[in-house]
């Protein structure tokens, strides 16, 4: 209904009173102008940008007078960026970006320049550094959700590596009832990606809450998890790093530092600190991206120790020769009899040890992963080697896949 | 010995060609021109900067070539900041500054005005955001190291809150050797300050590792630590913070929505998934700063559940006038028979009940918390309250203040 012109009447200067009221509230408290928006869930208490629209869009809002220029920017799965943000006349920058994916997407401000963190968003380790993320609902995300369900525990375990003589920290997830059940359980090692470390499947990947959720449904086993960071660089060296230009050897050899500190300081530490079943039949080994790489090298060479593998977003190398390139080495004809030193040369005898083998892949990830995953399952099928390949509808390089590998995986685990 | 004069001789020419090779070694890696640093232990992997020196001085680094001012900002015991950082011509900025304190230290950058982290630390939560930290060795520091003694762990514990309606998250230490004595333990729920979370005793704190070496040595009873985040603030609201202006009235308000959650939902959770002694005798109450003005509020209502109470640089509220003003109630005398609603009038009967009363300080600290502490200690004192003064010397309102009170209290627990 149309308001008649002239002076307004008594209801509207009320609730024009009540309106200014609660704007001289909101602006004391920071709060945006009222619209459909919420908070991120992943925001930390009180900040109110970045924020939530109920179509999905999100808004995000740095205060910068003095600023030049200023973008979001982000991970896959957040959209086409960098996001040019426009500055207020307040020096209040912002900007609506289109709906991304559901889950978790890592993203930064960059600053004239300088890429930095957002101070209303929570930060988790990724890119190699504390790096800002958001997480946008998913109305298929209650599998990741805290719920009233028995809940497990995430505990940190140190310990003093014998292969490089250093203090690490793991991060172990135990099954609701642990503390008081008197049972032994399996074990699952699940490893994270490349500038990521042993707290990204809990933080990122939700990981705890995935098996609580399946646990109380009667979905997967009762398992501990167990999240190590996946580097185990010389003393004082830098990080280790992929690049597509690197050589297989210096993979190999940067893989077998981690697998010595696997087989032989991270699988005893845990097998004496926690109530486990310690043997290859209920132990489990997988990990995403570079942690899917790590996944495929040391499971495949030790078959004797781990009876289910899952690699999730990993690139897969076809080739054993040290000086190949990373690059060239996920092209070309995966040869199921010579990849991996013989791993899958004899189908039956794979089949027969390896309960499950898993690849897993984003429907929108980039190549070389998404072919080079692909080349690998169907030349690995055609040898007879049984699989399971696992797509995950329109996710990337990105949690969201990685979730979902997890919610379909674990259910496969030691049954 | 002086080189002569002339051509350099083979060795000094075989010198300079490895310190050339060295240089381009290091510039390849980011490191910075050889002196006597070392990037911090608080950096994350890799990171070079920031640099602490051998002396304690302290360089930081940050690459922004289209900033025009950019400083060093942070928390008490870094130094008189903020610092100006000087600009070279590649559009690194960097600074360096007299040795802060030791201990840990809440940083930013000051970007044309932005508070932004840095890139090469870890973020620790304070300030109500994720701030960079950075830890500065120090020579007595051994106690809060990480050390080859038998490590407790470090677990987080969901719990749906009746009181919020919300699930919330605390962060549990027990101690060596829990999962298989099969004993029960005493506990101590230890609280951060304002702006900070559950996560501050753990990673700012080092509270883990200070209960580890001191069980280890025979110096404090193995227990449970508990801690929560202190906050119950109604859903949607802002945080609460203190203010000093604030009325006693929503103070109160405030911290008797916490002790609501603490006392029917947080030890019951507490009693009912961990081996405790769950008594008034095997429990402590513990904060710093608003922490340990919750300790005070909450600990002194509630001496049936609590037989230990220890208020960590907490400003001393004197009066029960509920229209009284913060500041003002932090000065002027304290009176021992009215104080806290006269928990403290007979002195007899709190001596017997009450086994440890702790008000610690750092002898840096600013007023009013130093003088708040101060007089009320006097008047406790002089009106027959037993009790421990404990000053850190030289130590600010600031972790490192922290860390020693937990030295001096967890061996005064349950013995």
């Amino acid at each position: 209904m149309m308001q008649p012109r002239g002076l307004p009447n008594r209801r509207v200067i009320v609730a024009i009173g009540v309106a200014a009221l609660l704007a001289v509230g909101r602006a004391a408290l920071g709060v945006e102008p009222a619209d459909d928006s919420m908070p991120a869930s992943s925001n930390v208490p009180g900040a109110q940008s970045p924020r939530i629209h109920r179509d999905g869009r999100v808004t995000f809002t740095l205060k910068a007078p003095e600023a030049r220029s200023l973008d979001v920017a982000g991970g896959d799965g957040l959209g086409k960026g960098p996001f040019p943000m426009t500055r207020a006349a307040d020096g209040t920058w912002s900007v609506t970006i289109a709906p991304p994916v559901p889950g978790f997407h890592y993203y930064w401000f960059d600053l004239d320049g300088v890429a930095v963190n957002d101070p209303g968003s929570r930060t988790y380790f990724g890119y190699s550094k504390e790096t800002s993320g958001i997480e946008i609902p998913d109305p298929h995300g209650d599998f990741y959700a805290v719920r009233n369900v028995p809940l497990g525990q995430v505990r940190t375990q140190w310990y003093l590596s014998s292969t490089t003589g250093e203090w690490r920290r793991a991060v172990v997830y135990t099954p609701p009832g642990y503390d008081t059940s008197g049972k032994r359980y399996p074990v699952l090692i699940l490893q994270h990606g490349m500038g990521e470390d042993e707290t990204g499947w809990t933080r990122q990947g939700r990981a705890q809450f995935i098996l609580d959720n399946l646990i109380a449904a009667g979905q997967a086993a009762p398992m501990i998890v167990v999240m190590d960071r996946g580097y185990a660089d010389p003393r004082g060296a830098a990080p280790f790093a992929l690049t597509a230009d690197m050589p297989l050897r210096d993979i190999r050899a940067a893989f077998s530092r981690f697998e010595a500190v696997l087989m032989h300081d991270l699988i005893p530490t845990i097998d004496r600190a926690y109530r486990t079943i310690p043997d290859r039949d209920h132990r489990a080994l997988a990990g995403l991206s570079m942690g899917g790489m790590q996944t495929l090298f040391i499971g495949l060479r030790h078959l004797d120790t781990f009876a289910y593998i899952a690699a999730l977003s990993s690139p897969v190398i076809r080739g054993n020769d040290p000086d190949e390139k990373l690059a060239s080495s996920l092209l070309g004809p995966f040869d199921a009899r010579t990849a991996f030193d013989g791993a899958f040369a004899d189908a039956a005898k794979f089949n027969q040890r390896v309960k499950l083998f898993w690849l897993g892949v984003g429907t929108a990830e980039g190549e070389p992963i998404h072919s080079s995953v692909r080349g690998a399952v169907d030349a690995l099928r055609a040898s007879g080697v049984r699989l399971e390949h696992f797509e995950s509808q329109g996710t990337a390089h990105e949690w969201q896949t990685w979730r979902r590998d997890l919610l379909e995986v674990a259910p496969r685990l030691f049954r």
